[in-house]
């Protein structure tokens, strides 16, 4: 699809300067742009592209003021960037506009369906499914047994819901996460084999949650493993059985989570960091990349790095030093030799 | 399903103290248990708990006295634990009951499928697949070519199991798993580019084993990567070609293990542990979370941590050292002055 | 299928020693070959197993000489190595012989299938999706709207290929494998919540890449995530939005590359390696298992360990004196006793 200046302009409420019959049927940034693209300026920083730029419009902000002629046409508007974000989300909600049941999918007959859903071909909708208004479930998704799904829900294609899992509002997953699969609990037998404990709980998420590609969130042995409201976890996460994620904590990719484990609000887990089982993240805790936390946090809103976990300035400092290492031990062995000659002499 | 404290008490062969007729539909913790729930007292820690619990029927053991009057119907029994682990067990059979072969799934007519088996829709069974009696193949599971599955084996939604690859009796594998994908094998041509070494071998699963999701098990190059009788592995866990993981061995999640190597019997890894490739392991070692493993271990049932790996003990102490790094490298300056003031008074 | 020796010979430019007739209907190793099964022999260090295998034939150099008689038929041909490549392909191109279109699958109206492609059962293939000539997808694979797929490409059960993105020439995705899901973007808002950053870029594959199982690759927030020609990506590998992977690149298991970084070409990234985001990383870097890279790498062609990272050999020798670290801890303490007394002597 194809837009003029024009029609933009009068979407943004802005003013164009130039061509208003320039159109573009595309989204880039300026230092890519090429032309029939639509780009947009709010960075300082980027600032000479704008003279250099083959976007086709560019959105620059009403007080910018031009110090050289310019090829592009402008639109003029209060904020260039969320301006540009208005379009983005605009042109996404075209993109992922899918409706109406796809076939062959199946759904079964105990299933509750809202208004506006998408369900692509080969869904699997199992029995006593209730799933809300215009949620999209994309093609080969599987939903197992009693599932709840809120409305405006997207599950990207090839999600897993295992049965009895319950998932809140405008909630996200993409492709290839599960969610309810068994946690990992085994009894060990005197023979040194080990016997499955059931795991019969259910994972809850909340609200507002995006949950990443790959990523897998084990159902509760009993209860609930829980994603609060806006929590958002990258992709390839592993999320042990009744862990408790906190609202509008943040989870990088390829973090793991052990059992039981709860996490409070706010924090921001970096990738590949591991988090032992049964511990307490307090409220607003950060946790760089690949750091291990093997005991529970109680201070909020601190900084923590390496494994295992130091606060995260003393964690910068111990290894600045443990690249000196040769070099104290260089020292020591310098200061003994010393010393073994000074006693001599004292001797 | 509704039922009475009368009919669970008849099938744990157990007594009922209060309300007969009381009825639960839901397992729960006795600390988290609500009305209708029903729940068992086992450790004496949870003691407090059983005299303010809403659940309406709890199971204790029948020598347990009780030191004030309780709401929920009890029923005793000798274990209360060993009893509630029967009912888990039998309620996860009733949630898990499939049965039959949905429409549309694609079962090639080369194929054999034993009695008693559940396949989900869009399920693909390719040609001269076998699979044994009471085994459940969920929807939109792929089983290649030639793959033999024995009996009571469950395929959650969504496994990949691909040609030629061999799979026990009362396997588990969970949803998104990957069976038998390529190892990763390469030869490195003189312009720098690299040459795909075709993966032949295949995957063999023996019985009793279960497998987490997300995970991945490479096929061998030539022969087999092995996962032997009883070993469980854990959610997005990666096992190279012809890797060979012992009896009763358990690999928690994230852990990787590479190409060849060999993991002994009775063995317990911990999440995110990496493992080189080319190693043995000793039956019965123990790797503690995120230890990078990167020569073979000889000794039997020892406990390892950090990366690179050193015995437990050690990697402890050194780590409590790496935190005194600061303080130390001040007292070999301190002492460095004192011995500069030293030598100069003797000089 | 059995071949004879003969057969195997002729399709080798070979020479046969012993019987023409044997038959074989396997390949294997030969320290593991077993009756009716097909090796050869390249590396000396196998030498001895020649006279014992039970392999009823082996490829052997023409220059090869023997010092005792043997069992097998022999192959002799000027390279057994080389040789048995070509079997091993050959074997792989009859297994994965798929052809046609099986039903059900569901191909939309608009996209546009090439030659000889075999599209499994329960593959999803988009509006307006172009696939080359002799590609194969596998059964519940999903292809959305827009993509591009060159000739002989081969995508895995159950991959899954987000809208816009763009596959070239002779790559291999393999099973579960995520392309172009969205981005890890998010604004912070003044509540603490988080606002989704629309992800409107893509994931451009090059020729000959190949990718491992259940790996994730994000889209670009705009513009295009790159995994240039040749570069071979192995299982649950996190690559996040726009990063770039040089050409002849290799990345192995669970590594995970942050948001925006560059790597060069002919770079090796060991398993479990994270690399943060915003960073370049020289052409020819090597990087071992585990390690976490904090910033750009300007020198080409180096290696680098450790967490954080610093040259391969400082990191050996710093990780040395860690263990050493309780002893060099004594060291000093000893030193300060002994300068506490001599500066009393001297005082």
């Amino acid at each position: 699809m194809q837009f003029t200046a024009q029609q933009i302009s009068l979407l943004l409420n802005g003013t164009v300067e130039g061509d208003a019959l320039a159109a573009v049927d595309k989204l880039a940034k300026i230092e890519e742009a090429t032309t029939g693209a639509l780009s947009f300026l709010a960075n300082p920083k980027y600032e000479p592209h704008l003279y250099t730029t083959n976007a086709s419009i560019v959105i620059i902000n009403n007080d910018y003021v031009l110090t050289e002629p310019v090829k592009p046409t402008l639109i003029r508007v209060e904020n260039a960037y969320s301006a540009f974000s208005i379009l983005l989300e605009q042109y996404n909600t075209i993109k992922l506009n899918k409706a109406g049941i796809e076939t062959p999918s199946f759904i079964h007959p105990s299933a509750t369906i809202g208004k506006d859903v998408y369900i692509g071909a080969f869904a699997y909708i199992g029995p006593n499914v209730k799933i809300g208004d215009k949620s999209k479930i994309y093609p080969n998704t599987y939903i197992a047994d009693n599932v709840e799904i809120g409305d405006n829900v997207t599950l990207f294609a090839g999600v897993k819901v295992y049965f009895d899992c319950v998932i809140g509002n405008n909630v996200i997953i993409h492709s290839g996460a599960v969610i309810g699969s068994d946690g990992f609990g085994f009894a060990p037998a005197a023979d040194g084999s080990y016997k499955k404990v059931s795991q019969i709980g259910n994972v809850i998420i909340a609200d507002d949650v995006e949950i990443g590609a790959n990523t897998a969130i084990d159902r509760a042995t009993m209860g609930s493993t829980i994603i609060s409201k806006g929590a958002k976890i990258d992709n390839l996460v592993q999320v042990a059985h009744n862990v408790e994620v906190g609202t509008n904590t943040v989870i990088a990719g390829q973090a793991g989570i052990s059992g039981s484990t709860k996490i409070g609000s706010n924090a921001v887990i970096g990738g590949q960091v591991g988090i032992a089982g049964h511990l307490t993240l307090a409220n607003g805790t950060q946790i760089s990349a690949q750091t291990g936390v093997n005991s529970s946090i109680k201070e909020e809103a601190k900084q923590w790095g390496g494994s295992p976990y130091l606060p995260y300035k003393d964690y910068l400092r111990a290894h600045v030093n443990i690249r000196r290492l040769p070099d104290m031990e260089k020292r020591i062995s310098e200061l003994e030799k010393i010393i073994a000659e000074l006693q001599k002499a004292n001797g």
